[in-house]
């Protein structure tokens, strides 16, 4: 699948230095998410040191994860619901506006993660997505988010 | 008020490896968490590497920090409900059940960031925390998480 350009490096230089998703962020999780038909997906490695107890992932890089990659989830299905390339202008760029996660079961830190994201709502300049975090096959959180178009003036909100 | 030893500095051994409040993790953000009569709090300073786009901090470390805050403050709050210290036997240690973060404005990343926490519920291995993020008075973002007494089997559930 992943012929096709990721989501986050369709963004223009300005939002690209997420520590979650910013393609030019040197210390960040750098994720990458596209679409697998109408789901997204997105898989990531953790770091030893992102562990809650050794052998887990901490909840923090969970919920990090299910929300950068809900982001862009949310900007890849407002341009598909716009008919329109990822590469086309004016640009859209989304920020949360609600997360809830459920921590299911404890997540193996030697794995490979999968998220798995589905397009519940799109509306004009908002998103709602569901997403899993699978390890080893085994669904291990699920997350909701709301995400919405940011504003021109995000910095001055 | 920090005469007090931190709750995270109660945590055994074994369970200070965290990312997010372990004080053994050295490429963690080691929280530290206090009570402030009911109330808990804790008080970040964001990394430069830490932003969404320039100026502002990203979500997930909103939500790390609200995460591990949550989870110390459900400690400490069981711990005050059996009435005895937190140094004492048998140790309690929290994971997150449930996650809620509602992002309510553009959080600025030069500012120290101030976390207070409200125990909402506590039942015998239970605790409910809302949690308030603010930066420079302003309440940024808001959360609201269960969190389980950690079984002695966490790491085979």
């Amino acid at each position: 699948m992943n012929d096709q350009k990721a989501f986050q490096d369709y963004y223009d230089e300005a939002y690209s230095h997420c520590y979650g998703c910013g393609r030019l962020n040197p210390d960040g999780l750098q994720i990458k998410s596209y679409w697998d038909g109408d789901e997204t997906v997105c898989s990531f490695d953790p770091h030893p040191y992102h562990m809650a107890v050794p052998g887990f992932v901490y909840g923090g890089l969970i919920a990090s994860l299910i929300d950068c990659h809900g982001t862009g989830s949310a900007a890849a299905a407002l341009y598909k619901s716009q008919d329109r390339p990822m590469d086309s202008d004016p640009p859209i760029r989304c920020v949360t506006a609600t997360l809830k996660v459920d921590y299911l079961k404890p997540t193996p830190i030697d794995a490979t993660l999968e998220l798995r994201g589905t397009i519940k709502e799109v509306g004009k300049r908002k998103a709602v997505v569901s997403i899993t975090l699978s390890a080893n096959d085994v669904v291990c959180a699920k997350g909701e988010m709301v995400a919405v178009q940011m504003p021109e003036n995000f910095a001055s909100k």
